[in-house]
């Protein structure tokens, strides 16, 4: 079984990747926390409680950061028009929910659900790093305590996705991804070099939705305006962001990667750029001598992996 | 006929881009004019009237830039690992060459030839871009009087040589290459996409040496080693980075391009990394925004490209 925390920002590619987590027969999911990103905090908190309620996830949900690492940062606009004004491709989702969240802030969940299950931990982050650099800060002896933290962020020898060099979830706070990405625990990269390349059809996940019945039907409802969005890049479907970096917990022979110390730029035109060094590379002296080396995805078996994310919602795949 | 004033700092590679220019039948070399970088500018300069006069190269040479456009950098060593401590890897060169300069630095050279041959002259840059930035800052009016501007500098798509995102040339002086790259004239950029894909093998040197007489022989004793140093990356051969960037002005056939807006990141650890904004592709408001577009070089047809190096070097092409 692999134990996780999913620190997300639901989010359309989000709420899939929950979907996904939660139905796995081998995932264990101990917690879901929240951060600001696709939108404020308030709205990711309530969509995860909504989602947690409509598909009977029965683990916590802890709200996160409101701002970034460094609170300097001048914050931007959500990103409405890729997630919606409720963060949900704005599919009726009620103001409230009646479901408490868990008292504690998530970078306290997640120092103590670490703590309680020493080496056992994979963190699953598909928002901005900002709860996991909290955590880290508050309580540094985390990072030996986690198994793994499995990231969807960044891009490195593809372009960027907000910026020529950057993607949304880096340089939505480069500060917090730089002081997580040199930490020394074991990070795996899962950017846009494999998830800018793995699409989910319309009609994929209208039949999808065929087979799952209700719960799969509001997957694929609030996924709509998600896909009309992405017309400008993907043949009447979506990027499954988030589902990759699930996938790889449990099936990493799906991809190639590579290893080598990871930076964040932060500041300057390459603001929330993500950089490998590759171990075995020559360079000068530099800023990527002496850090751990961490685990960067640069290609993806993309329909098996698309079939599986659809199996595991489906319930098809077993222990 | 191509007029052409060659920005450059002998330097190996250099060199033999110099040789290649000289021996075009297609190519008027209207100058030379040198910049630190492989060596300090007194060295380059040396050097480049040092071939002129071995090769009887007839234009004159013009001494450039010896620090950065900004110059509150701070300098680093010279490269002598790669060019040598006399920048023609340590072949025997006179301590003085008894042949003048050009009075004139190289910025005011360029100008004046610039001027002269309005919409005329290709400019051909294979250094740090600073004496190219010195000449548009001192007469900006040169931008639209140039017919183009060919650099060998950068990197989009693949990793830097001398940091994980950044080539030698640019980052050896970045607010230079943002001046030039950002400036309202044509730059064609051929970078290490496809420079670091395009060798020249120790023996094929050998065989053009044995053809070539005692010139070429000079150009195969000078870059030994280079190809030593290069034992790393190459097998027994060597990068001919920019003798590239002299074949793109005869021969752009043999290069694939991408159009857009290119900037150079100045300052923390992308310092000096190039990065293009592809025409068409949407990103939210930005520092690429209303730039003129240029060219980048994203692939290239190498054989035919080193097979032409050493046709033109060895007076096989004709008018």
């Amino acid at each position: 079984m692999h134990k996780v925390i999913y620190d997300t920002d639901p989010g359309v590619d989000d709420a899939m990747a929950l979907l996904f987590l939660h139905r796995h027969p081998n995932i264990d999911l101990l917690g879901v926390t929240t951060v600001f990103g696709n939108a404020s905090v308030d709205t990711t908190t309530r969509n995860a409680l909504f989602l947690k309620r409509e598909w009977n996830i029965p683990c916590p949900v802890a709200r996160g950061a409101s701002v970034t690492f460094d609170p300097s940062r001048h914050e931007r606009p959500w990103p409405t028009m890729v997630h919606g004004h409720n963060g949900l491709g704005d599919i009726d989702v009620p103001d409230t929910i009646d479901l408490p969240a868990d008292p504690r802030p998530a970078y306290q969940f997640i120092i103590d659900t670490v703590r309680a299950n020493p080496g056992e931990v994979t963190l699953v982050a598909v928002g901005r790093m900002t709860n996991l650099a909290l955590a880290l800060k508050h309580d540094p002896e985390i990072a030996s305590l986690v198994k793994d933290v499995v990231i969807m962020g960044g891009n490195f020898y593809v372009p960027g996705n907000v910026t020529p060099v950057a993607e949304a979830n880096i340089h939505g706070d480069p500060e917090a991804a730089d002081f997580v990405m040199t930490a020394a625990w074991k990070v795996v990269v899962v950017g846009l070099d494999v998830t800018s390349i793995t699409t989910m059809s319309r009609s994929y996940l209208a039949d999808m939705a065929k087979a799952g019945g209700p719960s799969v039907q509001l997957l694929a409802d609030l996924s709509q305006s998600y896909i009309d969005f992405y017309k400008h890049a993907v043949e009447d479907g979506m990027m499954v962001h988030d589902s990759c970096a699930c996938v790889y917990v449990v099936a990493p022979e799906l991809f190639d990667t590579i290893e080598g110390a990871v930076r964040v730029v932060c500041g300057g035109i390459a603001d929330g750029q993500t950089i490998v060094k590759p171990d075995g590379r020559r360079f000068p002296p530099g800023d990527w001598d002496n850090l751990p080396s961490q685990i960067v995805c640069t290609g993806i078996r993309s329909q098996p992996v698309v079939d599986l994310i659809r199996d595991v919602i489906l319930g098809k795949v077993k222990h």
